[in-house]
């Protein structure tokens, strides 16, 4: 199975796509779509166009978007929620069943509990994927939401279905922080 | 020149065409794009796939939309402003040149002035467009973002610009105010 992940963003959006075969993942792609410095139509295009370009070079199975959080300034939300909006089109366009995790739900599949740093997660993306490098964090959160999707389906949502995971992939962690 | 009007809204979204040769409107068809209560992505599809059904019907020559405003509930905003950006992701992907107007700008450009209430525009834009009957509150603010979008390329955006258009439809108007 191939999943896209979205991290929506009037500015960036991050996407990153896996696949799972079994309880295996693997890192396919990953990157940010930047949307140019014009009016708000435009950009939402870019994000259309960007997301549905995205679908037909890497043809994912399903698709997982990130529950953006309602921001202090209302403007923002009101702009995220037209970004968020624009890259579902661009989902549902291709007939691709979505997803929706909020921030937490994705901290918890990939980092082991819900209150791990930015720096974490990407960290934790990193070596579940075997990437060479750290993913930016636009893509390492794109990857996250991919991953988490990847776990929801069986028991590997919780920090304990997590752990035969994470130790094929050489990480110890204890109490919801990596030691190893 | 067929404008397209369109007032967003995530359970209902309202549509208008109109017509515009030189200084005369013609009202060609308006409604709403009702979607059913499902989860978010499948709302916005039916959003999407509404407006992109009404362009392939129709086919106008642009668009225009309303600008939201930003709501008390945050959560509310933040739901508006991705059945906005479905509808946007519409018209951009049809080619069509997006026009955004405000509430007033719009209650401005219909009933002459920014104050207006919901049954006064639906008054006027009956009135300007010579129909029959009250078209529904959204399809009338539909409408109304199309009027408005007519009325900017010239100098009829203002009350004292709208007077000639008005005067032919038999409308007399006095300090923003309908007394005919």
């Amino acid at each position: 199975m191939k999943i896209l992940g979205i991290d929506p963003g009037l500015r960036t959006t991050g996407f990153g796509i896996i696949t799972k075969q079994g309880s295996r993942l693997s890192y396919v792609a990953s990157g940010t779509i930047k949307t140019p410095d014009t009016d708000l139509p435009q950009r939402l295009k870019t994000i259309l166009s960007g997301v549905s370009e995205i679908i037909r070079t890497y043809s994912p199975d399903c698709a997982a978007i990130e529950k953006v959080f309602v921001n202090v300034n209302p403007q923002s939300t009101l702009l995220l929620g037209q970004a968020r909006g624009a890259a579902i089109c661009a989902l549902v366009n291709a007939e691709l069943a979505v997803a929706e995790y909020t921030a937490l739900q994705i901290k918890q599949a990939v980092a082991g509990h819900g209150r791990a740093q930015k720096q974490q997660v990407q960290d934790m993306v990193q070596r579940l994927l075997m990437l060479s490098g750290a993913p930016g964090t636009d893509a390492a959160d794109a990857l996250g939401v991919a991953i988490c999707h990847a776990h929801s389906g069986d028991a590997l949502t919780t920090l304990t279905g997590l752990a035969p995971a994470l130790a094929r992939k050489g990480v110890r962690v204890r109490r919801g922080r990596l030691i190893g």
